[in-house]
C-alpha cells in the first residue's frame, strides 16, 4: 500500500453566511467572512490516493490521468467562479473549508475508483494558516 | 543606505473588466478574470523602505510601526473585500495586480515620508506565479 | 468526521541541557544546541482539530476561536520568550522539540474539548527541516 | 509516542521506461518522463520515525544521528546520481517516485531500529505537485 | 513605469564538465555536478518585464501572453529534457545556472518587445539555496 | 554582468535593548524584543554577487567556495550563538536586523573579493515578515 498525492489550485470568490440570519447575526457568527461582496482566496488542493504499485508502471496511478481527472471534475467548476452561486457541488451549503473539502471529496470518490485507487485524503488550503482534511466516512 | 521590507497578507474578490466593453470583448481580454461574479485572491503585499539606520536603534523604522501603518492604510481597507466595489483608492481604475501596486504606493509614499524613511518598492504578489512591482515614477 | 488546523508562530530562545551533566557531556549529548549563551527559533505550530461539522455554520470550529485560544494558552507564553527560564508549562522539562509538542497538548486538550472539538495534533515546527507530531496517549 | 521527522534533500536524473516497451509505448504510458536523454528534479526526502521520548534527552532520536544516518544510507547513494544507472537499491526496479519511496523504506527501516526507534514513513516529493508517502506494509 | 513578473518552471537533467578537461579536472572544478552519468533540478524561471501600464487594460502585459510565450520558446525545449544535449539554446555552452539566465534572456528578448514590453530580468533558481539572474548588457 | 545568490541560514539568540535605556524605555522602544531573557530566530542569509561569466567554467563564481566562504565567516560565527553576546562583529551594535545585514557585508566585502567577484547584497531574513538588504554604501 502506497499514498500519493497531488496538488492542484484554484482561486475563487466566496462568502460564509445563512439567508436565515440578519446581517448582524451573520457578521457576529462569520465576522468579515460574511462581507456581502464577497472576498476571495488562492485555495490549493491535495488529493491523496493509496493502493498497491503496479508492477508493470511503477505506478499507484498516473498522475498526469490523475491531474486529468481534478482538473476536469473540480477545478473547471471552481476555478475564478463564485463559490456560493456558480459551484454545483456546492450549490445548498455553506462555503466553509470543510464542506468545500468534504464536496471535493464525494465528486471524486467515484471516479477515482474507476482509476482503480483509493481516494485517501482531500486537504483544501483556504490560507498559509487554515486547512481542512477530510478522509472520508 | 539600508532597505527593509514588511509583508502582510489580505484576502479580496476582483474582477477585470470594463463597463464600456461588452461581455464577450471582457472575456476575450480578461478571459477567466472578467467573471462577473467575482473570483479571489490569497494577496500578500510586501512593503520595501529605505534609508539610514538611527544609531540610537539600530532600525531604519520601526517595524511594528510600519506594520501599523500598513494596516491602518492599506490592509483594513482591502481585506475581506470586494476590490472594485469597496476600495476608496481603487475607486475607477482596473483592479490590475498592477494598479494595486501603483495605488498602494500612492497611498503609503506620504505616510512613510512621516516615519523619517522613503518609500522604495511596493510588491504585490497575487498567486505563486504572478507578482507586480512599483518602484516610484 | 473532519480535521481543520490552525497555523500560528513563534519565537523564541531555548538551550538543550542537563543540569546534572557537565558541560562536555552537554556538548558531546546536545551539541551546538547546548551553548550555555542560548540560541533560539522561528517556531511553527499547527494544531489540529478533529469533529463533526455543525450543519449550522458549516464549521467544525470557529477557527477565530481556535486561533484565539491558541493564542491565549500558549503564543502568549513563549513569544519572545525564553523557553527554558519563562514558561511554565515546560518547567523541569528539556526544551526539545518533542517536549514542546507534548507540553502544547496538554495546555490545548481541555480548551478544546470546551469548543466542542478533539485536539487531534500539535506539529511543532522547528526549523524548515525538523519537526515533531504529538497525536496524544 | 511521539513523530520526529527529518528533511534531506537530493538532485538527481532519472527516467520512467520498460526496457521491454517499444519508445512509442513507453512514450505514451509515461510521456515526457521517458525522454532517453534523462531529465532530473530536486527531491526532497521526509523521514518520520516514532517511538517513545527518552527522559534523559528529552528526544524520540537524536536527530544529528538520524540526520547523518539518512546521508548515509541513501543520500550519498542518489545525490547527483542517475537513479536508473547508479542507485543500488533502484536497481531492477521502475525509477518512479512510488518505488524510491519504497526502497527507502527498506533500506532505512533496519538502521533506524538500531536507533531505538521505529520508522513511520517516508515521503518522497517530486515536486511542488507531487509526492509519494510509504507507511511500510 | 512598473515591473512585472511571470513565474515558469522546468525539470531537467544537466551536467557541468568540459570534454577538453579529464575526468579527474571535470571532478576537481565541477564536483559532484560533472557526474558523466547526469544529474537533474527542478528549475524555477522568473520573467520580470518593466513598461507603462496601459489605461485601457490596466495590464503592463497581458500575463497569459507572457506565459504563452515562455512556454513556446524556453519551457518546451527545457522540460523534462536534457540540457547539454538536447537545448538548442545552449549547445555549446556549459550547462550552468548563469548561462542558463543569460540564453533564455537572449532568447526572450525580441519576442517580449513584440508584445510592447522590456524584458529587465531572467532569474534562475537551481535549487532553494542557489539561483541567478540577468539583467542584460 | 550577471548576478549569483547563495542562501544559508543560523540560528541565534538575541536581544535588542540598550544598557543606557531603562527597562520600561527598552521595553518602550523595542517591545517584545527586548526581553531580558533573550529570544531567537530562524535567520536566512542571501549573498548576492556580481561580475562576468568565466567563459571557462560557466561560473561567475564556484558557488561551493561561496557557501564555505559564507560558512567559514558566517555561518559558524553565528550559528546556534547568542549575536549579543557572543558574535565578534556585532559587538558593541544593536543587534538587529539592519545591523546584521551591514556587519555582514563587512565581513564579506574582502574575501569576496579575492574571489574575483563583488558583492551586490546581503540579504537577512528575520521571519516570513521582515527582511533587511544592504547593498554597500
Amino acid at each position: 500500500m502506497i499514498h500519493i498525492t497531488r496538488r492542484e489550485r484554484f482561486n475563487a470568490a466566496h462568502r460564509l453566511f445563512r439567508e436565515d440570519y440578519t446581517d448582524a447575526t451573520n457578521a457576529e457568527v462569520f465576522g468579515k467572512c460574511s462581507n456581502p461582496n464577497w472576498h476571495g482566496h488562492n485555495y490549493e488542493l491535495f488529493v491523496t490516493v493509496k493502493g498497491d504499485i503496479n508492477p508493470e508502471t511503477g505506478f499507484l496511478i498516473n498522475l498526469k490521468e490523475l491531474s486529468r481527472l481534478i482538473r476536469e471534475e473540480v477545478i473547471s467548476k471552481v476555478d475564478h467562479k463564485n463559490i456560493n452561486l456558480e459551484v454545483d457541488f456546492m450549490q445548498g451549503k455553506l462555503a466553509s473549508t470543510e464542506n468545500l473539502a468534504v464536496s471535493i471529496w464525494e465528486v471524486l470518490e467515484q471516479p477515482i475508483r474507476k482509476l482503480n485507487a483509493a481516494l485517501h485524503c482531500v486537504k483544501v488550503t483556504e490560507s498559509e494558516n487554515n486547512y481542512a482534511e477530510y478522509f472520508g466516512k
